[in-house]
């Protein structure tokens, strides 16, 4: 048994996926598999382990994938945001560097103990932080630059011709599907060579564009079908689960319903006396224009108890938590959030001043997430697994524990 | 000035027409006007008055229906659900019959002041109780019965051919086309003879059957905007808002995620202690099996408090309140509620005993309502309102006042 972030896992005994869909609003599924569009899923929940687990608020991709890895919360792993405001330094900066990562990752303490891992993600921003601590040798490349994969940096070179596919664009239903199909490529290696556990994790650049149901969302699902059918048929075993869920967030004119939060604080303290952060806040903002559910609010001590008092009075508002209050209630390292923690309805998002979004590069009406509203998403393993304990809160981040210590 | 249930209505200078859409979850018309299938309701939105406003608990078709037409809560009106267990008589029964009703509505009280009103309702399970108190010659008929509307009773005859469409079947979309089009056809009349105010009321056929954005609900709300349209070029005031609004309530697997209340009580005070009444049920369960996310216990005094914290640690479940706590939270009639009110999660609803449920009726992945994830509803006025309170909490039966008093 190996131990990471005091958690004990076992070392497979049969090839091991945990596969992260972005995005995976658990209607998709339902919608997919009534249609017919998924047949693996259809029989796999029906024999193997279907549950609804709670992810990570913020409900964004990278808190939640991190957490995924280290099998913990961000109060554990720091990452809680792609983007956060650093005090020290005063600057709003990224926060895709390995250096923001506090925890050992499940698959750098796998790969140190000797495991061949594997880890494939749809975005290269991702990629740092997914291999970090990682073991020389190991696998860990992006869809997004598959093309200048290498052995030294990503223990794998011409990966194109391994897939079989051309390089995907970064936005795209491709890209994802990139990575099932190198995950296929990958297992479908001798057993010598192949990887020993896998983790791939997609981009929600459809959930973000179509509605569960949808022509778009049911063509993507039977792609992912198809691939963890063969999967499956390699002998994985498989934990399927996602960084978070995902709503329509539109006025009933079906352009986005934002509280431009910066705009009401600038109002109420005096303009700049107060700093939202929005944690979504990432380089590709075609499909969200930076618009989630959940914000930060940097401002003066003595504002913050009437100032959440009006903040939790603007329509459309879910939670307001200070920052002790948010770090406790979602588990979040509580140096890396503001004063304030802002949480919206279902339908509605979060910006800064209506100033600073673009609203003109959303191609259709606005899905998003971030809030509370997103936090349902599903935890599937293709095995079934006896005396599942009642009552429990599954989180995403349990997939690890189930695939290795509950389902070889 | 007439004053109802508390509350003072203007009497119309404009011919006025209240719209009940059934099951209009704000995001069908947010999706069909992005859509460009709502272009009378793109410029309503835009030039008009749109708020969301929070519907009754239960969300279901008959409380809302008569809270809108009396411009007050279960409370006062007494209708709480379709169905209720009478404890008087010991049985459980429809609550169609006007007998039910506690309260006067706004049609029956504009109708006595010399008004000539009209009410157009789908099936016709509502007509009485809309009517009830109507003066004579008030006309009100159902699009289910069209065929047999007479002036004696229903103050209109040969309303096939008014409005020139053959009988409806009641499960169709064309049951609540016939609504609009009934309408449309009664404001079409001479001035003098025209209805000053109309309340349509449709069904929620297709909005069980289609999530929004799906072409289904596009044609329907694109067939709805027309109807407006014409309403409006005849010069009406037009208030819309909904009963409830619609949530898909599907496990994973495309089946419906129910709880099965009756299992569980049956399970922990043994069989048949305790009594769940779904007021859901209704004679028309094809389209939800009498599914839906509300119900009400009736059980042994000394069980309450337990039973309540067994039930509120159940997977899916949102809510439980004891009956005094549901009266107040929801403003509903005690002595007609049971002494748990459940209330579960917008992806769950709640049954009986499963082997009470036949859902093999269900066509398509569940949708339904009931619960406190399907209280927003749309409330638009097709005339700007200057002054609107702000923060006020909107309710959908404001619509009267809206049209009535501010609108004019």
């Amino acid at each position: 048994m190996l131990e990471v972030n005091g958690r004990r896992y076992a070392q497979p005994r049969q090839p091991t996926v945990i596969v992260c869909v972005d995005g995976c609003e658990p209607d998709y599924l339902a919608q997919a598999v009534a249609g017919g569009h998924m047949p693996w899923m259809q029989r796999t929940l029906a024999r193997g382990t279907a549950l609804v687990a709670d992810c990570v608020v913020p409900t964004f991709t990278n808190p939640n994938n991190l957490s995924i890895v280290t099998g913990a919360p961000p109060s554990v792993h720091g990452i809680c945001g792609n983007y956060l405001y650093d005090v020290e330094s005063g600057t709003e900066v990224m926060m895709n560097d390995p250096k923001w990562l506090r925890a050992p990752t499940i698959l750098a303490a796998l790969s140190k103990a000797g495991r061949r891992c594997a880890v494939v993600t749809a975005k290269d921003k991702l990629r740092l932080l997914l291999g970090k601590g990682m073991a020389p040798g190991s696998i860990c490349f992006s869809s997004e630059k598959a093309d200048t994969a290498n052995l030294a940096e990503h223990g794998v070179a011409d990966v194109l011709a391994l897939v079989g596919l051309p390089l995907p664009d970064v936005y795209s239903a491709a890209l994802s599907e990139f990575v099932f199909a190198a995950g296929v490529a990958l297992m479908s290696r001798p057993a010598a060579t192949r990887p020993e556990v896998m983790y791939l994790s997609t981009t929600d650049y459809v959930q973000h564009k179509s509605a569960p149901g949808m022509a778009g969302a049911n063509a993507f699902y039977a792609m992912m079908d198809r691939h963890l059918a063969a999967l499956d048929e390699i002998g994985c075993v498989i934990a399927l689960t996602a960084d978070h869920g995902m709503n329509a967030k539109t006025w009933m004119d079906g352009r986005p319903d934002v509280v431009y939060l910066q705009d009401h604080l600038d109002a109420w303290l005096g303009s700049g006396r107060a700093r939202t952060i929005l944690p979504i806040t990432d380089p590709y903002v075609v499909h969200h224009g930076a618009l989630g559910s959940y914000a930060t609010v940097y401002l003066p001590a003595e504002e913050v108890t009437r100032t959440a008092e009006r903040l939790a009075a603007l329509r459309g508002i879910e939670r307001v938590l200070t920052r002790e209050q948010a770090a406790a209630a979602f588990e979040l390292p509580a140096d890396r959030i503001g004063d304030l923690v802002v949480v919206s309805e279902r339908s509605t998002v979060i910006g800064t001043a209506a100033a600073r979004h673009d609203l003109g590069a959303l191609e259709v009406p606005l899905r998003s997430h971030g809030g509370i509203s997103e936090q349902r998403v599903p935890l599937i393993v293709n095995r079934p697994i006896a005396g599942l304990e009642t009552g429990r809160r599954w989180r995403n981040f349990d997939a690890f524990e189930l695939a290795l210590n509950r389902a070889q």
